[in-house]
């Protein structure tokens, strides 16, 4: 099995950005963990972080036939990316949308999504354990297809 | 660890009700489920399933000092009850919202949660493994509150 | 035939509660006419009165394989449940919702009804009539659906 | 007894439009029915059906005196005529609104009606049998209001 | 002059839940201050508390005869419970609606009381003093009735 | 000088309708008496009234070159027609929107008017006087634009 | 017959201010016409302006006893003072709302009016002359009243 | 191949209404070139213009079986008609609708459209020539649907 | 103990005002009950009523130093008054908002109070006894705060 | 003649993306079609296709003198995209919006258009076909400028 | 040259009203430094402070001719004052607003100015040297205006 | 001290871009006179465009350690990105947002800023000069947290 891994904007800032809510670890230690996690449940991972809303559309777009699922944290583009939503309803791959934080507990504009409602799950506020979470759901939820 | 698992309404009905969304997995079988994976995990598992939002409210109020933590899927009174969104914010225990369901890929008026604000996280959409996923945060969540 | 008449918050203060708007008939006195009604259209009937949501949704839930339909006035909690609205929906029987007051008539709150959609129809502003054609209307309704 | 029965735009259509969702009897052949059940029931009907917002004011304004009450299908001025409001007020004959249709489970903006506040009740969702429900209430509404 | 005491869901939680923003005192103790209170001014007082909705709505409904006005605070459910408003209407005793905290500082959802428009009035903001002040409003609220 | 006086739908039942809130002259009378004092004021009148959107419509459109001005009380479509605003603005002719009633005073769909912004003025409240005030202030915007 | 005419915020400055929208004369000139105009019609006028909410507000609460009825141009406090509608329904003389330019053609939060509600109606669009307009309403209002 | 084309409120005044936004040819003249551009591409086209919502609702009902196909312009009742659009769904023929002007550019009552969920598609700002667009896209909308 | 009574626009006109709502007591005699009620509980009241928002203001900004604590009625600036809110919240002295109606039982636009969250309570409904409760309520929060 | 014609994120999926919805053609396929078709009406076409909202932004600004107008397919990117607005509008070239499918047909938040206002108009619903529509508007279009 | 520089409600309190968010200096303090400021940028500065409404639109009314620009922060009114926004442009002269906090990071409330529309611009957030730079600004308007 | 300048999309068109709204100066002409004004203040300035959002992310994410603060121009971004806001919170430099125009005068979508409320203060509606002013704004915001 073989996952893309999509960051979205400022997420390349982890480890300097709001310490007190995002922790000290970067993103490459984020995923280097999540990559080794990955292959303990025979699962490849293809990690890329990007600003560009249009670079997260193009990689969605492309990972069709490459991947088996997506793992997304859409970031900041959760609460205003139509486009995102398109790629991730045109490229048919189950992906599921992971948040650091709690996007329920911070400002209004944050409580919704227009991603969640094509993905298969939505996993939100745990930190760094939330792309764990939510490996191990797409690995399930690839094995239940599979039946 | 000892942690409550709370099901809201018409979550008895699972395994009869609308089972092309829900599966065909009755409560009580997916509850036993969680119940031994919870014991791999060495966490013990109390379950309670109301359809009366005043119940869930006097559990999770009762909760303290019995449980390390609560898995809820508050289910429709997710999107309509600020009494378990207090209740939750009372008793002070840290708390794991779950859905069966990808709720915002349902009607508009499910696609706000009055009570993911006060707590750690939310899950939705994986089916039965979203308890199962929200036991692992639940687990980690404690662990990291210790260090 | 065997239908469930539901009865939600308050309506146990028939006859007492605003005799000018309600009339001065009591919800016993009510029921009893009813089954009387229902009895010469060849239709047993089980009523039941709550003040609670929760019950309510758990005798929907139950009534499946005991009734072959079910008229409900839910009441207060018709504007606001989506807990009924679920049950309903769950249980798979045919339902009609129906009003002693025509709620359109009243405060904007009253102008809209969770439940009405999943209910094959709606009937209001009949007073106790309104129960007798519910009954008349679910007859016919699954006559027509044996056909 | 002497009821008018008013037919709102399009339902000249009814047999060729959407049978799927609105039967395949004609709207002669509903009123026949009508006509002929009102016989029983020791009502005569007249009816009528226009396309034109303003000859439904019209005849609602030319009833009084003629008509002991209305039974009125305004279909798609339901949702948007404030004339045909006004014209139920104004008349004041007591007047009973029915739909074929359950419109509370179809598009958001057939959810709320203009005219239902100035009736004496509302019935819909059970096809032509809603007519029928509504000419028992009118007959029954006439009968309490002469005691 | 016999008084009811109505306190809604969570407040029996009172003394542990948020002690900074509702004080160390629980309920009992609370209610026990206003019974001996309300012995000066004349008045005997039964109270009550449940999280369940349907029971203070039932609660409402059978204080009629027993009591000469309620206290209530219908806490979580003041912003969202068309039934409790409901029993209070049909009940037909004065009524006055207390809360704790200042509802006005706290989050948008509670600035709105369903309630409050079908009671005499309204007082907030001084903890356990909302109650005295509610009873000493109801004592003369009630002289001034039969004068 | 010659004004044509367009009369909106259900005008028609002036003297049958709600008399307590529009009187008892008939729009016969109402008329009569305008086109008496247009006389005095060196004005001729042609009056119409239509229960039809689309016949207002097509009267202001063929208005041109026979009329100096127009006087329309274009009542329940008032706040729904944008055809008639259009037909308006088409015609190029100064128009006075008037009301029997204060529309303000009344339910809130009422306090908004599509057709005022394109017309010279609007005169609302004062019976059968605002058609009278309405014609003056005609009479005199039409001497000022000439000279 | 005694009138009280208002003058709110801002048209102190007439005849400076946009004299493309509001035409060259002063408002004491404006008055000047309007008293003579008055006189004529067998009124005497008082006229008063003042840019200060709570001075329009003091002298409507004066005017009783003093005045048959009130003029009132309450200019940029129409959409926003709930003082000035206060004061007029206090007060309990007969009000007319005047406006020099078309509100309803100029920005959307001109549309609304707090205070015409409380009015017996308004007049709009008409220049000097809506002044003119609304006294000879107010005359014939406190006629018909007498009768 | 025959093609219905509808024009609805105020198109009659073309070539006189605001010369400088939609030109100076008449509707007629319009309709005139438009069939003869239809002639060119095999079309026979009858054209029809109503300032009546319930005659355009009654004509689209009337025409199946008679065309093949239909263009509409609804102008007014584009953002206001319901029953235009129950007609399209109701006579099941494919449906272009067409504006002269940019609705978008114009007021925001203008930038929504009921009807354009049930056509085809949608072509506007053109002018004229967003007719003849119209019939050239319904041509080969009709050619693909019989491949 | 030294307060500060503020009373708000038309309160002046109290006993005039529509005595149905407010009663016959204007607000001199109803002051002069305060200040009496106050000099029994030790308390020393100055009162003051003004129609002029910004005198309320500059009364609020000039108390510091001089009182304890204010009772301010805003009546209708309740609403709208950004200003009131700020010196209250400038002056930094314990404020109790009193209303003598029930704002929540008129219309919509008093629902909502501007400058409640910045005072320690809000008491609405209980006429003149509003005040004495204010009084009360604030006497024992400055008992309080010393404690 | 030369025309750029811009298409926005996801276009470059077409023949994978959601066939059912948008065919099997891939967006080079289609682009090569138009091309061939501009060809023989004489106007050269330049195409580009980017995920990014900047480079479309780019691209507009950088098309001036260049060509002589645009066709612009914005994709998701019609309903967010203030910048791609302001891009069309700066660069002063006539430019048509084109959309596959129809957009009103969709989910609500696909029915506004920001960037639609800005165009000489927009044409949607009809596949390949818009754009080549879309060519052909604005070759009429330009030939009315020259004249 | 010569501004007027005009100071909203509460801005007299300065140096004692949240000095964490506004700082200890007066406004007088503040208005002298900017008085001496003006000096050496060739500018005679008048200065005043008002908590009321209609006095500051009052002085800007009487301000034509004596100034060449005014600098105005209107404070709690800059929300809801349409007096203030119609005194500003019908004074015609070129006006500054300036704010001492970033009223974007506070209440939603505070989000939104009726008054900047009409003003040349806005500076916010800097303390008192957004006067100084609004100074700056109108210095720099009017040199430019004179090229 | 060091500052960054970043500019937003479409800016790259300054002097051809609706010069009667923007002037005929390019971006690159204002950037080095506002570098050589900053060299006169003794500020170093590094100046950048940008079309793409995310570069604009990218470019304030990477600032930290090489700027002392930021002065930004979001353009388009401002009443859409989160992303940006997100940038400038997590980059925790002192931001000052600027506008060329007055963005309160125009479209009501553009009186809205995403990115405000993390700034220090907003700059806008003096064309060129609001970036010496938000240069000025900077340097003092600098000094003062120094001191």
């Amino acid at each position: 099995m073989k996952f893309l891994v999509l960051n979205g904007p400022n997420l390349g800032l982890l480890g300097m950005r709001e310490p007190g809510v995002y922790g000290t670890l970067t993103l490459a230690d984020m995923m280097k963990q999540l990559v080794s996690y990955g292959r303990e449940k025979g699962v490849e991972i293809d990690w890329y972080q990007s600003d560009l809303e249009g670079e997260l559309v193009a990689r969605i777009g492309a990972s069709r036939g490459y991947y088996d699922g997506i793992i997304v944290n859409p970031a900041a583009y959760t609460h205003t990316s139509v486009a995102i939503r398109d790629a991730i309803q045109a490229v048919s791959l189950p992906c599921v949308e992971v948040h650091l934080s709690n996007i329920h507990a911070r400002e209004p504009f944050r409580h919704t999504s227009l991603t969640a409602a094509v993905c298969v799950g939505q996993i939100l506020g745990f930190g760094p354990m939330s792309y764990r979470l939510g490996l191990d759901a797409l690995v399930e939820h690839l094995r239940r297809e599979k039946e």
